[in-house]
């Protein structure tokens, strides 16, 4: 009892604290309430001339309502704000928000900088769990679980959450009947395309990542991603996605039942292989009958440089085969441990219980070793998904077609890539081409992958070689007429742009947009996105801000991630668990290399000389 | 200050209360662990011969992982037990919850009695706010989400989550290699099932249902259920299912777009409808073509009795075509409503709003009105979907296997329906055979449907015409390997049914049942539920305790119940959202007849005399 009254000494002495505070805080709130009456500074758009919701009216997330007769209304539930617009904070909270609530790029300065600070907070556990879970939550927050839109309508729809054929949308399309693309800011019709590409995209010369990212890097971006990134081709708009919306391993395993039956040997839960050389491979495309890979028919290639990998685009790139080599040996080694734990096991539920370890590894890889170096916080990212256990957090996730259009990531491709010290191959050398790997070996051609370094992730540092799919991506957020970068970052939680100054930080840069976009509030997504200046991320600041999000919420709304899957047996006990809570790009791909990497420091960086 | 000091005071006051009752607490625990150390209660299954996971130890939804050798080990985190068997509390609140957390029939006798005691709370709206969420949230949290497990594995896998084309599992099927098709109890192989179909389920004599409900009811069951109740039948199993697992209006407007395509109009948001005798039906299957409905080809239908209704199955009784013209009437009706309020939108978005509001007032209904019925609670049930925002609900719903195996109510038919009080049809009299309504008017229909009573969903109750669609639910049970009924109830926090004569307060019964399975621990899933004694609801309690959570669970977990659906722009505005929350039964009947409900006082129930 004695320890309880002291502390409730200490509770009378923190709620004076505390109750001063409050007091302060009330006088503040009705000073400035009085200085702000409701609505006075709402602009007056009774006489626009058409919509007035074109003018995106509603702050905070409120939503524009068109009314008839060119007039709207603001739903503000759920904003925490009220008024006309929703400008007015409805309660304390809201209202502390504004006052205390740093900026993103505050605080994203904050969590990339003081790595005095970080290193301590890294090492207090119970401080680090709180601020991963405010990581967690906030992320999540900001991605509509259930969705709301999709590209079909301009309003929210039951077939926008029921047809998951669609992509979802975090904001809806511009209405048609507005006066101009982006709403009523800006050219009435998009500027033209090649002359935004010349100006804003193309590389001139080679600009190298400043964060010694490696090629490794770019690598796990492309095969990563193309699991959850499926876009229906045979659709007429690029709204369509044939994927599963998360991390199933469809890029291993292949996204069919058909497709991942093809690629399984029927032994011991292991995938189909091959020795080449002494080391182990996937099979020949020739020796899966029926199984289909994009191998463009105009190229000739040799049928001893077909591969069966678990993604049909996997046919294009050396790097793509890399990965899929190490994961067909991971796969396969996973089994071999479950085997010994669980001789009695048979062949499906050995496989489908690596695969399921494969996608808890993968998660983990992706949040600790490569969101980590993408957004060089000095806050230790960790996947620990108890953290979100018990929460609101919504253990449910749809890909964006935002996030499809955020993630072309080309400008981290180098101009060539250098192997054993000797050999260049440009981007065009390794299209469809295998023998990067074939002629020196994984091991080289993995070494390769780590030691060279990246692109900037930045304005005109576009590969010239694949400018035909930045169109496309363009042509794209045309079709599904996106609204503009400013609308995204306040929908993120970010300041909009003040001008183009502002977004990009140089002026000839500045200078070639305006002429394009004349107004700030019209410039398109994916242009910003590119468009903004360099910050502390290997990604511009919006990029990061918009594409975090939506990466924490898909890898924590992974169903291993929810309380009912994470623990032991869904992993096949404890050995498997192990595997999913201590895995690192090191290790999946040194325990899957003949030389075990050795003399090789392998993250996503290129090593220090 | 002065307030707040005297808080303090209370607070110490209830300090000391609270303490000597941890304290007594603590003596307690200390007590009854020191009786019963760590595993000492726990059976020796290590000689069994067998994989001992046949005989379910782990306890307290702890999962059975069987190890090499016939060992096993329950994984039993997240349960908040410990122990061999997860059979000892891990922690004070598990061990508070084994010692006085009432157990689902105490629990239910609660709630369906103490008229007085829940009169008074559903008038303290701060109290009734309370019981509502954690019945939202106590349901939701038995109904796995993510699911874990479908009918194409014995174990956790992710194609359980990620191949949404088969319905959903709470429990994964009785492994194949178990000495008994329950696992170890029991009879190895299933009983015959025409004595069980025989001794159990049929009708001898009518039984009406006890709670007064009426055919309405009945048909409201039907109707509604079957927009997310879609096996599909192209499947050699009963496992898959076409439907999207939740109220999507599917059985109003037809499951996929290009069905509900064929049944718009085009104009003004509104259905097809066509006048006969000066009121609103649907169109002619004639009149919509393409349109497919299952009319059966051996049976001779006039033209102008085959209607296009947004099911196919809807063709079969007159009590699901009245239930589809209202619900057209309600939808156009809702149509002009909208219209009205937003005279500048176009067909698709009042369409679409209207069916966003259909939803909307179907959840209403079924939970206040139908669920209130169903489970006679005296507590007054209240659709708030606000209560779940911010917890830790998830909105995402699957079907269950179980749930479609549960909802097979065919005892509710009654033998035959009067009319007008001088005509009376059969079952078999109305099988695609809408006179009833085209003969007598739906006003007068809709009367019969409300006046006639239905039978009492128990056993021994079944009607004769529908026996073949009986014998299909048992044999889908046995081709999806269920866990017996006691295992179901243990999954869902109820007590066990100890014998024969505890399932059913039935000598005869008991006996027969007995004969038939020989072990408590083997009857099946839907022979127990129907089997179980009648108790204060309209189904028995195992039924009312599995269903409710399915029901609840996909009613809240609709999208339109989460924070950012939940208000009035969702809805076409302030005008709709208020459809929706006021929305009943009667209204939606009464606004859509002829006669307004003149004299007729429409609900669940069979009104007094």
């Amino acid at each position: 009892m004695q320890r309880q009254n002291s502390t409730d000494l200490r509770e009378n002495k923190w709620f004076m604290v505390w109750g001063s505070i409050v007091m302060v805080l009330i006088v503040v709130f009705l000073k400035s309430n009085g200085e702000t009456p409701e609505d006075l500074d709402v602009p007056d758009l009774s006489n626009l001339g058409y919509d007035p919701c074109c003018s995106w009216p509603c702050e905070n997330n409120g939503w524009c309502m068109s009314l008839p007769g060119n007039n709207y209304t603001c739903d503000c539930a759920e904003t925490g704000f009220i008024g006309k617009n929703c400008h007015i904070p409805a309660n304390w909270k809201s209202w502390l928000a504004t006052k205390i609530k740093p900026d993103a790029e505050t605080l994203h300065n904050f969590l990339t900088s003081n790595g005095w600070l970080w290193a301590i907070v890294n090492n207090i556990k119970p401080l680090h769990n709180k601020i991963m879970a405010y990581v967690y939550l906030s992320r999540g927050d900001v991605v509509d679980t259930p969705v709301r839109f999709n590209g079909g309508s301009e309003y929210i729809t039951l077939e926008s959450y029921y047809n998951e054929t669609y992509y979802a949308r975090s904001l809806p399309p511009v209405p048609k009947h507005c006066p101009t693309v982006m709403g009523d800011k800006g050219p009435t019709d998009y500027p033209d395309m090649d002359v935004i590409i010349q100006k804003v995209f193309l590389r001139r010369e080679f600009k190298p990542d400043p964060h010694n990212t490696n090629v490794l890097f770019t690598y796990w971006a492309q095969h990563f991603t193309h699991q959850f990134f499926r876009t229906d081709q045979s659709k007429s708009t690029p709204e369509f996605t044939k994927g599963n919306a998360g991390v199933d391993g469809s890029n291993i395993y292949g996204l069919t039942e058909e497709d991942r039956q093809h690629l399984r040997s029927g032994i011991d839960g292991k995938l189909k292989s091959q020795i080449i050389n002494g080391e182990e491979f996937p099979p020949y495309l020739r020796d899966v009958p029926g199984y289909k890979m994009e191998y463009p028919p105009h190229i000739k290639i040799r049928e001893e440089a077909k591969f069966a990998l678990g993604h049909p685009f996997f046919a294009l790139l050396p790097g793509l085969f890399a990965f899929a080599t190490i994961w067909l040996r991971e796969h396969n080694r996973v089994c071999d441990i479950l085997k010994v734990e669980n001789s009695h096991w048979d062949d499906s539920r050995l496989y489908e219980t690596a695969r399921i370890i494969n996608v808890g590894q993968t998660i983990k890889i992706t949040i600790e070793d490569y969101v980590q170096q993408l957004s060089q916080y000095k806050l230790n990212l960790s996947f620990e998904p108890e953290l979100t256990h018990g929460t609101r957090f919504q253990y449910d996730n749809r890909i964006r077609a935002e996030f499809v259009q955020l993630y072309h990531w080309h400008p981290l491709i180098p101009d060539t890539i250098k192997i054993d010290d000797n050999t260049s191959y440009s981007i065009m050398d390794m299209a469809y081409n295998n023998k990067p790997i074939l002629e020196h070996g994984i091991d080289k051609f993995v070494e390769a992958m780590v030691t060279n370094r990246a692109g900037a992730l930045t304005n005109r540092n576009h590969p010239y070689p694949t400018v035909v799919v930045l169109r496309k991506t363009l042509e794209h957020s045309r079709t599904m007429r996106f609204q503009s970068i400013n609308n995204y970052r306040r929908k993120f939680g970010m300041t909009p742009f003040t001008s183009f100054i502002d977004m990009t930080e140089d002026e000839q840069l500045a200078k070639d947009l305006e002429e394009l976009y004349h107004d700030i509030e019209a410039v398109e997504f994916y242009v910003g996105l590119l468009a903004e200046k360099p910050g502390p991320s290997v990604t511009p600041l919006s990029m990061v801000s918009i594409g975090g999000p939506y990466s924490v919420k898909g890898l924590l709304a992974n169903p291993i991630c929810s309380p009912l899957w994470w623990k032991p047996s869904t992993f096949g006990g404890e050995v498997g668990f192990q595997i999913v809570k201590t895995s690192t790009i090191s290790k999946l791909f040194c325990n899957n290399m003949a030389g075990k990497c050795e003399g090789l420091d392998l993250t996503f960086r290129i090593p220090d000389v």
